[in-house]
């Protein structure tokens, strides 16, 4: 769906800086001239605390604001980093009918929102690039696939996968493996998952893999899909499968269908994935 | 209790060298002379494949093999390393009587056998040092702590909390996070939780106690205590708190009582935890 009024960022983890904001401005303007989406980057976003883009509390207030706001179509998760899993609780027994009629776009440690909104029925979480990306070498197509996808509900955005009535959802597989066996994991049962990863030994990977498809819910999915793993760290001793392998395993002794490679990960060719899929979209 | 019988050695996740089994034979001998107890070091630990002691199948059939075998009292568990969660589902239905009896030492990766034994009901999972730990700096002291508890169940190997009727558990908090929402999680209401941890960020540690005290189960439990958190690596931001900070702040989060520091952790100085509680060892 096209996104009615504007788009509102936020920083649930880590801290944007204002020249990373001004670029993705700057973008915006040059690609859609006077047609441009307002996106208001809340100042929130520019706080610091710690490891954090303020404090919990800032960060969560920061976050209902604008999901509570029917002035934005959209919330827009400005990064990853780490974070987002310490937000207060109350927030999303708190979202208004506002909350329940918008997109929240991010990826990475946002797994953590995208996964507490789906599993409440808030709004549409959708999987895919954040401002932060257009740091990252090509990142301004990614910038402007999400962008593509907020204001134009543009089909070219999506993962291939996620073009059809099939249930989807995406995930970082870490955040992930983090959230299964708590009351942040959201029903998956029918759904394509995909998963991405970054910076992880493969023993972690496999490890990631062990608890996520052990849970008792995510057995119920229709399958699992493999994302990009970039930066996998040399480990020691080498681990003797990479991590197609790996997932295929796991997979494979869980009773999960594998169901081939999918078009997201850590770098600039992410490509959008709504939760629920495209016709819910 | 005094372990009746033998002592088996096996490695379900990385290799063990023959130098250092010869290394532990050797300080048996030396710390009960003729009393010493036979520790049988199965051919399983020397094995190599890839990351593991041996292929998954190879692991989980020495596991089986001296678990179900009534020569043993204990079975031992080489070092941790990665691999223990990758056993064979089937070891589980398939322990006998023997394996009902005895009790399994270990720690670290092997938090996963400790947690499906204790889960099946199997023995008695105990916390505490292996034989790899001999090489550590001060390491005899943690292998005759080991010894004497298997041996002589000495009261003095244990962790203070541990000397009573209070039901504990002690995992390292990466492995715990990892079980949660599988079916190898055990019932930790009304425990003393332990946890410890080693070479991992704050932010990480942070996220695992996320993902542990959000757990309905682990919710139930007495308390958490704090082992020791060693080899923290310097993150590019500082964090701002402490891994005490963080498991305070978690529990407070989550209504679990934090119940102070434990004296366990990857070093020599790690004390024995029997599962359960010492008035059922």
């Amino acid at each position: 769906m096209k996104t009615k009024g504007k788009i509102a960022v936020v920083a649930p983890a880590s801290r944007l800086t204002p020249e990373t904001a001004d670029k993705v401005t700057a973008l915006a303007r040059r690609l859609y001239g006077s047609d441009a989406p307002e996106i208001f980057f809340h100042p929130q976003c520019f706080l610091s605390a710690g490891h954090f883009a303020g404090s919990d509390a800032e960060r969560s207030a920061a976050f209902l604001d604008v999901a509570n706001d029917g002035a934005y179509g959209a919330v827009w998760f400005a990064r990853g980093g780490y974070g987002s899993c310490r937000l207060e609780d109350r927030i999303f027994s708190n979202l208004n009918e506002n909350a329940r009629q918008k997109t929240y776009l991010g990826y990475s440690d946002m797994g953590n929102l995208l996964a507490r909104l789906y599993a409440v029925g808030a709004g549409q979480p959708v999987h895919g690039p954040m401002p932060q990306d257009i740091n990252r070498s090509g990142g301004d197509a990614a910038i402007a696939r999400a962008l593509a996808w907020l204001v134009e509900g543009d089909r070219q955005s999506l993962e291939p996968a996620a073009q059809s009535s099939q249930k989807v959802a995406a995930f970082n597989l870490t955040i992930l493996s983090h959230l299964i066996g708590t009351p942040w994991q959201p029903d998956l049962s029918d759904h394509i998952i995909m998963v991405e990863e970054v910076s992880e030994y493969h023993y972690r990977i496999d490890r990631a893999f062990f608890t996520v498809t052990s849970n008792e819910n995510i057995r119920r999915a229709a399958g699992i899909m493999l994302g990009r793993c970039s930066d996998i760290p040399e480990n020691e001793v080498a681990f003797g499968a990479d991590e197609e392998a790996i997932c295929r395993y796991w997979c494979q002794r869980s009773g999960i269908p594998y169901l081939g490679r999918a078009d997201i990960g850590h770098d600039a060719g992410n490509r959008v994935v709504p939760f629920g899929g495209f016709l819910t979209a």
